[in-house]
């Protein structure tokens, strides 16, 4: 039977939990994890892709739950250090994490592909599931604000998102060409369903969909599209995404954030609270995975609905 | 007053010491240590500089003693994981060592020659006295052994020094242009003395002397040429000296160790067991420095000794 594939889509974090419990109830050859790139960027001669690294951190059982992001049993002597030497301190690297993109770094340099190096690296740390770079190709997210357009990590990170955001734009999507196994699992008739994790989607799922051809393919793929908001109870669980909405002049919904992916969406899961204004098929459930056992719940929910509206 | 420079030529750990010495001896702006880069290599990506590093841990005291290797407070998180990604783990690399090789090939990467990021570097961990590559260019140690030509660290680290050394070579030191601030502390009339440290000469001096121009600058400096014997009591005091001394066909001997500078030399430091069969003035001191009074005590026995050479 060829119509398995789950296709995943997610940012970091919020999408991250989701993608763990589809993990636990899926055979590992039924999901493909189409990580958003739009956040990658290039610090202190490294090519660091955080989306991707929490992804496979979380799914590795290797993520440090205690800090929200990062690895366990990380120690920070080189981060200590950096900065007596001049360098750059304001994204911290811890000594575990930096082995990932100093060895990623170096394996792009010598000229494979981003699929290939994660490809790899999630196969070593145990990761049973693809997880997929949107494409090979690099897409930068740049932020406007009121002093013009500064780079996402400076934004997110480094101005820890005080600016206010008044446009965005992903770099590179223009040209980007999509992962072709990522196109291969949305051919029409293949993919049993394509998840929109509760990632942000200004940041985390509109790159991906920036991406040309992709957008295309997962409405042409035949499997039902299904969203988790990342919006509970009306407000964003983590992170920018509530505070993005209103610079944007949009209500903080989940109504706002179903509404960002149009006539792409056949269903969409909310919060209990969260219903209203929505135009497409809803499933009320509890949203904020805080278990384990809430994230394969949810997870459950997810393809229940999905596969109830195939 | 100009004729104040002292250049020292160096190496690693046995060089280190004495330069050391000399450090507690000058003024910062009398003395330049020129750094053998012939064992520089790329590694995981990134250019490591061994001989520079290991100057510059040591004169800014943060060398591990214990270890004879690397910085002191040291941690190995990366270490531990970059080979659960595949990557190489041959080579140690500790955590805050990293920080220094991250940054060093950053700036290399954007531009910057690695006098500018070697200079910088030794300020800011609060080193007076100037240490430089002995050019900008790489230079690459390979070793001829029986299997054919295998890199330095290749033979050095990752096989122990076991391969048998039948020929030595230094990779780009034909067309490596000298260090210019050393070329001009070398002009006729401008250095007190140029102090030859202890270190290994097939492997630490002879590449810096294979730079076209500095062993001619040396010479014509007029300033009195002293080495300090890496060979003590008929035994080297690190490393595979005296190994490749026997493998090259030469006498264990401080003899062997002095004629491999030839007429460049005024003056050869021995030890007092090991003066036998040298061609140029000699003076017998402790060269065994295990203390910083001792590397002091030599340093100021090198300088008394050029002096009188004058």
């Amino acid at each position: 039977m060829n119509q398995r594939t789950v296709v995943a889509l997610s940012g970091g974090v919020g999408g991250a939990k989701l993608a763990l419990g589809l993990t636990r109830i899926l055979p590992p050859d039924d999901l493909l994890v189409v990580a958003n790139t739009g956040d990658d960027f290039e610090h202190l001669g490294l090519t660091i892709c955080p989306d991707t690294d929490t992804l496979t951190y979380v799914l590795a059982g290797l993520d440090n739950t205690e800090q929200g992001w990062g690895r366990r049993d990380e120690t920070w002597s080189f981060m200590d250090t950096i900065g007596t030497l001049g360098g750059a301190d304001w994204f911290r690297l811890g000594d575990r994490d930096l082995a990932l993109h100093v060895e990623r770094t170096r394996r792009l340099r010598a000229g494979e592909s981003l699929s290939q190096v994660t490809h790899d690296i999630t196969r070593r740390l145990g990761i049973g599931p693809r997880i997929l770079p949107m494409s090979d190709d690099p897409v930068r997210t740049r932020v406007r604000c009121d002093e013009g357009w500064i780079d996402f990590q400076e934004y997110f990170v480094h101005r820890q998102c005080r600016p206010v955001v008044r446009e965005l734009a992903f770099e590179g999507a223009g040209v980007a060409r999509p992962q072709p196994e990522v196109m291969a699992a949305l051919a029409p008739g293949r993919a049993r369903a394509v998840v929109i994790c509760p990632s942000n989607p200004f940041i985390s799922i509109e790159p991906i969909l920036a991406v040309p051809g992709l957008r295309a393919a997962i409405a042409a793929s035949g499997a039902p599209v299904v969203a988790v908001s990342p919006i509970v109870g009306g407000r964003a669980v983590k992170g920018p995404t509530a505070k993005m909405m209103e610079e944007l002049g949009l209500a903080v919904s989940a109504a706002s954030a179903a509404g960002r992916y149009g006539d792409l969406l056949d269903g969409y899961i909310v919060d209990e609270a969260d219903g209203a204004g929505i135009s497409v098929a809803t499933r009320a459930a509890p949203t904020l995975m805080k278990t384990v056992e809430d994230k394969e719940a949810l997870a459950r929910t997810v393809l229940d609905f999905a596969d109830s509206l195939a």
